[in-house]
């Protein structure tokens, strides 16, 4: 027997939520399959798709593989043996949760061979366990997104206090992600440690600000409020032509326009699917004037989250 | 012809929302009545009430009489003379707005009085004229809720770019305000320039986690997140037995706990009246232990705001 689970890319950071916003875009996404093996413990027998080389099968470094073995250890299945092969469908190191959505589509997928019946939030932990083995960090701003669906805020990381915010129907979102590399180390290192006071205020006011417009279907106020003062100018640097995709964005209709996690992807937000189309090739334009190619995806906020396949 | 208004009192800050968030009490509050007069100009004929002996009749340093001159500035009616009497129902120096509230029941009354027409929105920008002779800014968490009702967001002070947030029924208040005077100037002074990181962070997360919490009607979620890791912290030692007084009011039932403004009154959130009461007596008594007489005001939010009388 042997089960497949999906799970998507996600937004992490939201522009105005940093470490603690998501947001689940329809596709790409990871798939994982999951069957039982002789020996006991979690192999990865396989790792196909984008990028696949540069992965560890080793289950020890693999997001996937640890994701499922804190699994068996929640459930005292230490016992069982399970394999997995990971189809790699989005890239890596893009500001879009990759090595989250392996994690998820595996916890997804061995949950269900395992028919252990736990819910999804229940499962997120894991997801977390294994993520954190890519990123270092025990973050769910890309895995409770990409497992649970929607915009999600993390008001807690080490208890996984994570909420769905209200999406209004018809959010659209235009990502556009740069064949360049930026890793998330170094864009965290930039980062001051420090926030001034006046821009912590403000920061603050806009993230509220867009949690009412999502709750209220606000888009002019959605568009006002992604507006990020802390981050994006920091980060911004590392991303060439950045200011240009960001005003090709909003100069073709984008409610707001900022960086996806810790980048390079840039993605924006709009209220119309035409309109994305038409931003997303003036944002590709922008980073094809920077001697830049670039991918666009184009999407509505994936409500359902990791699936079965 | 005489034309009287009532402002309720106000909580600044909210605990998690630091110079952006204000929530409208039912009472107390300022009355202010306005009638026309025969020279030009906004002119103070009396003040009563609690403090009223401190505070300024000169139009140019009252509250409510700049924010009526702004008022007739706008309509370009400076010819026109009125004069205003304000009955002060509230303590100066609380943390309760106390200026907001006569700034905009100046406003409202001069409205009524000059059959203006303006909404309450369109008030906002001149009582928030008056509020900043007294508060030395042009703030509107004190000025949008009394004026508005409810729980007030604003995103942005120079556009007056605020929004009433969804309130769950029966959330209660209590504040207790002991009689001792914090200075607002003081109170901000003392607030470090930079919020580190990581504080950011976790204060974002609780703002919008409150947020999230009042649309869904969610107690537990509100209360978790009115946690103010910022402020509080550094304003605690201004209000002497701070500490004992949130104790009594967590202990005794409250969703949170936190300063009202700039103290030195501390206000906590409640889902039952009764509790509210019972916890109102442990804060109040935590203030007698450290010799410090208190005033309770139990009160549901206001969704009102300002009104005639």
């Amino acid at each position: 027997m042997e089960v497949r689970a999906f799970a998507p890319a996600s937004i992490g950071n939201v522009g105005i939520g940093f470490d603690i916003l998501g947001l689940c875009i329809e596709r790409p996404g990871d798939e994982v399959s999951a069957r039982f093996a002789a020996q006991a413990g979690v192999q990865v027998s396989g790792i196909s798709g984008q990028n696949s080389e540069n992965l560890p099968r080793d289950p020890q470094k693999n997001t996937a593989a640890v994701a499922v073995q804190a699994l068996l250890e929640h459930l005292g299945r230490t016992d069982v043996g399970i394999d997995l092969h990971i189809y790699k469908k989005m890239p890596s190191g893009s500001g879009l949760g990759s090595s989250a959505a392996s994690a998820v589509a595996a916890v997804v997928a061995a949950n269900e061979l395992l028919q252990a019946g736990l819910s999804k939030k229940d499962l997120l932990p894991f997801a977390c366990a294994g993520e954190q083995i890519a990123s270092g960090g025990f973050h769910a701003d890309n895995t409770a997104p990409s497992l649970l669906g929607g915009i999600v805020l993390i008001r807690d990381n080490a208890t996984l206090d994570v909420h769905r915010v209200h999406v209004p129907r018809g959010l659209q979102i235009c990502v556009v992600h740069p064949k360049i590399e930026v890793l998330t180390k170094t864009a965290r290192a930039i980062l001051k440690p420090e926030v001034p006071m006046p821009q912590y205020v403000r920061q603050s006011a806009n993230l509220a600000a867009f949690i009412i417009g999502l709750y209220n279907s606000d888009y002019p106020l959605i568009g006002r409020s992604l507006d990020d003062g802390i981050i994006e100018p920091q980060r911004a640097g590392l991303i060439p032509g950045f200011h240009a995709v960001k005003q090709a964005a909003l100069k073709n209709g984008a409610l707001g326009c900022s960086i996806s996690g810790a980048g390079p992807s840039v993605f924006a937000l709009f209220n119309d699917e035409t309109i994305a189309a038409d931003a997303g090739a003036a944002m590709q334009q922008a980073f094809a004037d920077e001697g830049i190619d670039s991918e666009i995806i184009l999407s509505g906020v994936n409500l359902d989250g990791a699936v079965l396949v």
